[in-house]
């Protein structure tokens, strides 16, 4: 059933590949008002090759960007699994412009030592990703005239600029949104190659916190000594934040955080995680993390606190001998399990507090705030697709984990009730967020056909 | 035979003003070259002064701003001390500008609530602290003919910029700068109505580092946890840097500071600093220095560490979740006693080598370098000032700590063998360096009073 699917996929790869490249040259910078037009093209682009596919699909106004929902319509078999698609058609800023080898969004296919790449802005983030379901979908339809699920596609213009609408749209539209699990093409392969369903996202707490002393800054010969320098007491709060085997020392902070099941531990075991290559890739060698765990556990499954940003003082050429009034830093905690985002947060700020002397004071600014997303993993989808995938890459996947955030993927859960199966095929040195970025023209064709294998493992 | 002198000074005061007044118009700024000419005007305007007082002066060339030098010529007397009296006619830039109420280079006499002020960039520091003694002078010689002792005067333009030139000149002109003791007026009064001279200089150890940890910035979600982060370890080391007490701990820190003499500690003592209005004045109430020691001590005779500047990651408004590659921070030292810079330096490098991680590496760059300077106090010179003042004031004078640091006394000791006097009229809110600088109408007068009492009491 899947054969024929599977060779129109290769056989019509070079018009994909043309479509994509048309979706590419829409430049749907979200985050800039100047390509506001650019953004509703985009949107345009995407209805207008939905309903050529045959699904019903609108432009729905938000008070940012607009979404695009669709679905196939030909929904008569309530014995189908529905699924939610997500991805988003709005693009990363291109700057610095300079560092691009070519127009950002004038994409190319260009041959590299390690294959071909599509090479663009958005290539792969996201809109070469969510082109994967769109491809699979069309090949399935062209070879069977009908889906093998039911469908519901929603795309989103707002996700590189913090998804302002998406919460308020995802309450009003809960009912056509909701369905039995859903799908979002914006991950990677794990180590360039092994299929990946992302089953936990991380949370992130981001505090920023200025510690006040002086009430200007003082020359640190007139007064040095007698008075209290808050850079000190800044360097002494954050160096507290760590024990020396790694673990968080907020009070509480491992509250919620469980062991990983046997299940996962064994794949992940299996997966054989190269920490050696992954960090000798940015120039490190030790894994610095909580010194009881392996480096993939401390990247999937482990709760970190991070110092992001570092301020004080004279900070130009040469040298002042100022003795700073204020102090700042910016701190993240990055989330698991069921860690409570406010527990963790009120205990922060108490702990800084309790550090300070008595002629400092702290400000606190609170930036984001989610709780870590587990997915259940119970739904029968989630281990057909595991098998599917195997058969298209010909390696074992696992249920993984993602360092990073993906908060759409919570709020299905949290606002809908729906669990989410994250699969992508981005790679590493896919420059997401970077000039020159790519998807490798083997991720874009294997995407697809990884698609279909799951839409028939799915399917009743 | 000071009374008629002391007359004169009190008499011609409104004269002494404007020829001030003519001083500060002329835009001196060291660290500009726009202001090139206005340094070379401002050496010619003394060399003219000096020579209507009789005083052999000439203009030297420098690399940078020209020195002043001169003497009285009139030396018969070998039996007189021979006197080398400092100071500087090049002043801090002026901006930011719009905060000055007036524009700088047009110096006014204004009243306040606590008394006249002569308001100007210079006022205080240090053209208004200098021409204390050239009134002195000239009110003597008005009156008596000729001077007391043997003097040789020494005007520098460039302690504002970090005085390049002066090293070598010492060196060339050791013979024509050389006297029995020299004599500085660039200081403060304490708490602003006692005369203090400052036989206790800091040194200064100023000391960047950068922390590096991996190659580029990371996604703090994507590396965070198995990835060393340098900031955190930057933390680390700063605030190992003291410890509970307040003591820094580079180790063999505090080899060659001593404690107190008796004579010394008693004068401190009875200045009874008032802490409280000394840190109340910047926001501040409890002193923050090392335990054991008196906030005066801390200030005037104790060693400290600061960090001056701090910078590492995602500084700007917002969040980003980065992991940065470098972390940075300005650190400095202030010495005293026999403390060796040198040693220190090496110590600071090898304590802070020895808390990195496997993974991180640091880069020092060092700028300043001074030991400190302590005077020996057994020329009469000394005690016959100290009384002199005290006389002017109406309260016991103190031989006092500087905390800052005035290289040219240390470079005097060094290079010339010569023990130095610093004696100054400022008030701790002249506002030198910054905009609206003025010098209280008291201290010019009372300056210019002081000097005279000091000459009568050093003379044979």
């Amino acid at each position: 059933m899947i054969e024929p699917v599977l060779a129109r996929i290769d056989a019509d790869l070079n018009h994909a590949i043309s479509r994509l490249f048309e979706f590419l040259r829409i430049p749907s910078v979200s985050t800039d008002p100047a390509y506001k037009k650019g953004c509703d093209r985009a949107a345009d682009w995407l209805v207008n090759d939905l309903r050529s596919l045959g699904f019903h699909a609108e432009k729905l106004p938000t008070p940012g960007h607009p979404m695009v929902v669709a679905n196939c319509g030909t929904s008569g078999d309530e014995g189908m699994p529905h699924l939610l698609f997500y991805g988003h058609y709005d693009v990363q800023p291109v700057d610095p412009l300079e560092l691009w080898d070519r127009d950002p969004f004038d994409p190319e296919l260009q041959d590299t030592p390690t294959g071909q790449v599509i090479r663009g802005r958005g290539s792969s983030d996201d809109k070469g990703q969510l082109m994967t379901f769109l491809e699979a979908c069309r090949a399935w339809k062209s070879v069977h005239g009908t889906l093998p699920v039911r469908l519901t596609l929603f795309f989103e213009g707002e996700e590189e600029s913090g998804s302002p609408s998406l919460i308020p749209f995802l309450r009003d539209h809960a009912d056509a949104l909701t369905a039995d699990l859903a799908l979002i093409c914006d991950t990677g392969l794990f180590a360039d190659r092994v299929p990946i369903i992302v089953t936990r996202l991380r949370g992130l707490i981001s505090e920023e916190l200025t510690i006040k002393g002086p009430s200007k800054d003082l020359h640190s010969g007139m007064y040095g000594g007698p008075a209290m320098n808050p850079a000190r007491v800044l360097a002494r709060v954050l160096a507290s934040l760590h024990d020396a085997d790694g673990r968080v020392t907020v009070p509480g902070f491992y509250d919620g955080v469980e062991n990983l099941p046997a299940d996962i531990a064994r794949q992940w075991q299996e997966l054989d995680f190269d920490h050696s290559a992954f960090l000798g890739g940015v120039g490190l060698a030790e894994p610095a993390g909580e010194a009881a765990r392996a480096p993939l556990e401390q990247l999937w499954s482990r709760p970190t606190c991070e110092i992001n940003g570092l301020w004080s003082g004279y900070t130009g050429d040469g040298f002042k001998t100022v003795l700073p009034a204020q102090a700042s830093a910016k701190v993240s905690f990055r989330l698991v399990g069921h860690q409570d985002p406010e527990t963790i947060r009120a205990n922060f700020h108490a702990l800084v507090r309790a550090m300070l002397p008595p002629d400092c004071e702290v400000e606190f600014t609170s930036h984001a705030n989610s709780a870590a997303a587990e997915m259940e993993t119970d739904h029968p989808g989630f281990e057909q697709a595991r098998k599917a995938l195997a058969e298209e890459w010909g390696v074992e996947a696992a249920f993984g984990g993602c360092g990073g955030s993906i908060p759409v993927a919570g709020y299905f859960k949290s606002i809908l009730g729906m669990n989410t199966m994250l699969i992508g095929f981005a790679r590493d040195n896919d420059q997401v967020h970077s000039p020159n970025e790519k998807y490798d023209l083997e991720c874009f064709q294997k995407g697809i056909r990884s698609w279909v294998r799951i839409l028939a493992a799915m399917a009743p």
